[in-house]
């Protein structure tokens, strides 16, 4: 028994008296130097991402910070809210309701990508015969394709402005250009466009920056803490407890549409 | 009831097709341009940060980002992935276990610095003297100060690292200055140091930024999700199922101490 | 540190090959013989209840078994399935939607029963005096008498029942009559009835059967999983996922009323 | 949208004005009638159980009400409390640590149960030769058999006292047979004996009474409620908030064996 627990090692963070080395980087060296998301993307890779890293992964969580008080994640944040729940209660309630149909589009998307680009690499195509040969299956097969099309957005503004955020930053590769041209030969064969969501256009990103699946709806839930944060204050702020809470009938007061600074 | 429903209004996030307003702001303008530090500001506030008060949330995030195996919200995740408990599942283990003893200080000692630089504004005293009542108070009702001392650190290099960063941010006002009154007063009355440790600089700070002490916790629970997530992967990579995990017995086998590039 | 660790005495359950003793009984003599109440009883007690008081707790948690699909713990947890949430993430947001406002009226009606009870003894006052005097207190000081009224009920028939069982089993003691009295009062004085809720009803009977308010929601938590658990089932079985769950518009579609064979 | 929500269908429970009836039945004329058992059972199955499903229902709760202070679901609970977590948080990371590697079995028992006793059928073979069959194929393809074997117990004596209550009770069938079968296959293939533990015991009651394998480790959750419940008191009330919990070391302290009276 006590070999057993000999075995514990871990490679992530050594405490010692006055001296945090995360990956063996003092954290007070770290703070004030890097962001958050650059924290993010060091602990997950255990080494210091270089600036274009850094900011694209700053973009892709800003990019999902919040969708409206209708996303279940919400929803079931502000039900726990209004029974009374606390802060960490009701964040609880929506970290455990980003599932396979709700943020989970992400680590679907990024293992069709995986497999699409060992589809070309292996068979030596170009991006887009792959990209129509795993559409066609798709479609053949009656499978889903994760990461097309949305209930609200026919032109997603997030997928968009991450692709031209992608190009800036050199992380417009394989597994972009894969998802654009998965996008084009759906087109071409069957006639109608089915849109990049966001969850696609990040899955492509995240498996052009070198991270697991495995990985991908944990950036969606860190990504929406401040949304779902947000929502809990406004609910407790503004609400009465116990209230029914209706999916259908809302109304935004906020301010108008504003330019940035 | 159907009035009541009306009654619903949220000044959060505007969702139309094709464009989703934080607060007003198209948030694909926001990508790209402000960082998720930045973003939790402008959700939390309602108002674009200024790029100070953008980098001091940053510093406080990475502050917190990790602290090893040991903290009981790292613990309770490790113990759920070590049963099969998925990615959410031991987040939100991890979420829940941030309360009172645990990331609480934060919360409570905004409450006593509040109070402490009201005592000062009513009853027009210099921040030294207001922190000497204070302090004798507390001594006096036997209640413990929260945000000093730790079983660990002797002088937090966090706390440190983060009143560097708040001078030369300009957030090293009458928050923070009553915070070290109060380790003077402390070490003055008992004739010894407790320190102020990272919760107790990160309370005065977010004083100081115009933070309700509600979300107190809710920082810490944020900052902390990279490093929640990064051992409950290394957990399951690395560490058989339903193994004991003893808390006293581990062993680092990381990267050694090394200097950012 | 090893002093504090011996410190861990655990006085509940003693597990020893073969042999699993839960407060001196072994588990497998208890099997067959006492009921999940029974077990409760003597989790929490430490000594086997008589037969009265497991059957005052079995006619407890089937009172609260279920309450259709509105209760907020039921739609926190139809919410994590319909994002394709696992069974015990579901009844994780329902149990974490049990909070002061729902579910928590026990123990705050268990509190106020046990002071109203004290104010009778010490000044060796009638339940009738007593009673009206918290009353009279809860009208001048605003306050909510918490286990009284209900949202859709008139006249509860849980709770009805409830009493109906207690005086057949022996506990229709001080804090019932109490709890009645109270009942009486505030229509004496008001000239309009509120009457006792589920709540409230096993409020009283749970002081009488001496279990701490602290107890009083985990009651209902566990009263409630059969329900919380069977809603999960037919969300998942019934329903596509990501549907917008709309706690006013459903349609019961079961069997008709029935009689018991 | 509103012809989905008009979708919106629910066969459990009907909620009218004081009265509200499970399955049709009213819940007042339940309670008191029927134990918490029996209850589950009509809320999973939509039919009241006879006397004899009910009972063994209870025998299976019992059997897992709890296990001492070590298993990980009771260490989840305790850690999130002693940073000061209450009540439903605690019980909410007890449920989340319930899963494939704890509690797991049940469910993956029932499936190789449903599927070794449909292979009985389907080639018409005595339970003795499929249960061969099974083993030999799981020992072929390094498979583990979910429900056999225990760190601590040789003898599970709530396996041993199951089946007694299977017996008594009508349950024992095709597959409690084909367990014991599978116990002995293996034993006479490898020549030594890997025991039917308590999962495993249940596994095959519960395919005998009829629930689906997707329900298996709900029972456990809810069995275990108790347990939970109670180690969680005993740690708020014994012990001191942030303390280190080795499950390696630690005391009974309770009342020495005894017989039920």
């Amino acid at each position: 028994m006590s070999k057993k627990l000999k075995d514990w090692k871990t490679a992530v963070t050594k405490v010692e008296p006055n001296n945090i080395m995360v990956h063996g980087y003092p954290i007070n060296e770290l703070m004030g130097e890097i962001s958050y998301a650059d924290g993010l993307c060091l602990m997950l890779k255990g080494e210091l991402p270089d600036r274009k890293l850094g900011k694209m992964m700053d973009t892709i969580l800003v990019s999902s910070m919040d969708h409206g008080v209708t996303p279940p994640s919400t929803l079931a944040a502000l039900t726990c809210v209004s029974t009374g729940g606390n802060l960490n209660q009701a964040l609880a309630c929506g970290i455990l309701s980003i599932n396979q149909h709700h943020g989970g589009a992400i680590q679907n998307c990024q293992k069709v990508l995986l497999s699409a680009v060992k589809l070309k690499e292996d068979n030596d195509l170009t991006i887009e015969t792959a990209a129509e040969e795993v559409v066609k299956d798709a479609i053949a097969n009656k499978v889903r394709l994760p990461g097309f099309g949305h209930r609200i957005h026919t032109n997603d503004p997030r997928a968009v402005k991450l692709y031209e955020a992608a190009k800036n930053l050199g992380f417009y590769g394989d597994y972009p250009k894969m998802m654009k041209a998965m996008e084009s030969a759906f087109e071409k064969i069957k006639g109608k466009k089915l849109p990049i969501n966001v969850d696609g256009a990040i899955a492509s990103l995240l498996c052009e920056m070198g991270f697991d699946p495995e990985l991908g709806n944990a950036f969606f839930m860190i990504a929406r803490m401040p949304g779902l944060l947000t929502h809990i204050v406004e609910e407790r702020d503004r609400q009465k407890p116990m209230r029914r809470i209706n999916p259908l009938d809302y109304e935004y007061d906020g301010p108008g549409q504003r330019k940035l600074g």
